[in-house]
């Protein structure tokens, strides 16, 4: 049985819709089934001037690519404008992640890529809402999940996410080091079909803390945590100067980073992989993954929008799935 | 008149001395005199199996590439073994700084390369060194000098460079950022021909506080400061997140990137431009520019010494001397 997976459109006033159209004009290697309003979908692809034949899941004939595609159809509240924001559709948003997660868990489709949702006009609906990752953690019921970004060739995932600088150092603790780097380690087995991952951790302080004479996080902390990783098997290279750790001599060989944090991480990731960056997140009984960017409202309608992010990140959910298929079958 | 630079060739026992020799071996189209033992260059010579004819620094005929080099002999004080540090010749290396500089304030060089040295080794020797930066930052009797590094077509300088991440934040201060970014601006119009530099400006925190969100330095603090730096005409974009920043969009119409801290903007720089990065010192009335890498002692002697950093180094600071001498003549 060939592989499907949900994509959810996300904002419906933002590019999510777009890029939803323009993808379904290729020839696609997986069975796509999108998530939103079927007219929000023709209504864009009006305004792009591309071709789209929409089907609904489960008739017969429901295909996607080559200017099709299969809706998994729900109602918005209000009529949608390209670019503008209306609080009234916050609901729809997240019934559709709903819907997706609901999919995946009960074998509808094997995975979920999620385009852009606007966090600030959903929470002014009234629905609390931090963050897709939060949401599919807490439906799933996992305590703790882990961001990773993947482009062709260069895999990064974080110790800790969305924190002012200043707060850093002190939530990266050994206890999440180690949290993070077991659920990197598993999921690099479990849906990248890596059987024993080698992962490069960056230090915390620059050139990861020179013997202590820039920061003893590295000599209290880090070394301690990830030489007890290693007595459970894991095989670390680190902790490595960030700025050596993206070098050829130690990306060779490995199969991720790990870095302690957003800013040193993903700046590299974005400056290969622009374009077709994917965002992921482990730690999930279920495949997920999204696109690296935001809705840019500005663009909607307008035949600007770069399918890059989304196509990688479909590209990404299908080997997640399909190696996750795998292990399971065996 | 053409251009001469003094290299100096730094920890004897490192891989500065095969450097030299390497890269005397292809034609120079800058005259280059190295401040070292000339002993120490001919053993190294024979060690690598390259052909080397030693001249004397005011010699007639006295020429460096095509297999020859100029020296401006300084004698160790201890035979030099590669590999192994000997802290007798610490003061040796210190007065191959010196000479370097006081040759750059005389005129006799029109700026200085420098090749690796190891601190340790010249503080055990009782010189206190905290550093080549700090060195001739203190020679020249400046207050403040700002680290950039750069390769063919990314330049990155730094408001914060060898600091513990947790002390990050607070030295980020508005007059700390606007000294930097001053002596950035008119470093790139003096020394890189950059009449209108158009300067990128890192946030301090992921998504640069995304609103105060995720952190209120942006907010209370640089915004502020380059408000107030726009004032004085500087050409400033940003506060930027920083994994926005490295991104075409930005880089495409910049001169340089100005990054909060070390591991914020040297990981991409080093990823891109890994071999032929050189480390050069902003805020001095002389030019200067370093290799990007340690001594590498494992390495000396034995010819894996890769010499893009040393020639990187002396193409920028060509460069630069080219750009100032225009300066000065105009």
């Amino acid at each position: 049985m060939s592989l499907r997976l949900a994509v959810t459109a996300g904002e419906p006033a933002g590019i999510g819709p777009d890029l939803c159209v323009q993808i379904a004009q290729a020839k696609l290697s997986t069975d796509l089934v999108v998530i939103t309003d079927p007219a929000v979908l023709a209504d864009r692809a009006d305004s792009l001037g591309l071709p789209l034949t929409l089907h609904t899941f489960g008739d017969a004939g429901a295909q996607s690519g080559n200017g099709h595609l299969t809706v998994f159809p729900v109602p918005v509240n209000a009529a949608v404008s390209p670019g503008v924001l209306n609080k009234e559709n916050g609901a729809f948003v997240i019934e559709t992640l709903r819907i997706a997660a609901e999919g995946c868990v009960d074998g509808r489709w094997d995975g979920i890529v999620t385009a852009p949702v606007h966090k600030g006009v959903i929470n002014e609906s009234g629905v609390l809402f931090s963050g897709h990752t939060e949401y599919f953690r807490d439906y799933c019921g996992v305590e703790e999940v882990v961001m990773m970004l993947a482009t062709e060739d260069l895999r990064v995932a974080l110790v800790t996410t969305h924190l002012p600088l200043k707060d850093v150092a002190d939530a990266c603790t050994g206890d999440r080091i180690q949290r993070v780097s077991r659920i990197l380690n598993n999921d690099l087995q479990q849906f990248f079909g890596v059987p024993a991952p080698h992962i490069l951790v960056a230090g915390l302080n620059p050139h990861a803390g020179e013997d202590g004479h820039l920061g003893r996080e590295e000599i209290d902390t880090i070394i301690p945590a990830l030489n007890a990783l290693r007595e459970e098997g894991l095989n670390l290279t680190g902790p490595l100067p960030a700025d050596t750790l993206f070098t050829p001599k130690y990306l060779d060989n490995a199969d991720a980073a790990l870095a302690m944090y957003h800013d040193q991480g993903l700046p590299v990731l974005k400056f290969h992989g622009f374009g077709r960056a994917a965002n992921i997140t482990l730690g999930l009984p279920i495949v997920r993954t999204s696109v690296d960017h935001g809705t840019a409202l500005d663009l909607a309608g307008t035949g600007k929008a770069d399918s890059g992010s989304l196509h990688t990140a479909i590209q990404v959910a299908t080997q997640m799935a399909t190696n996750r298929r795998k292990e399971i079958t065996q």
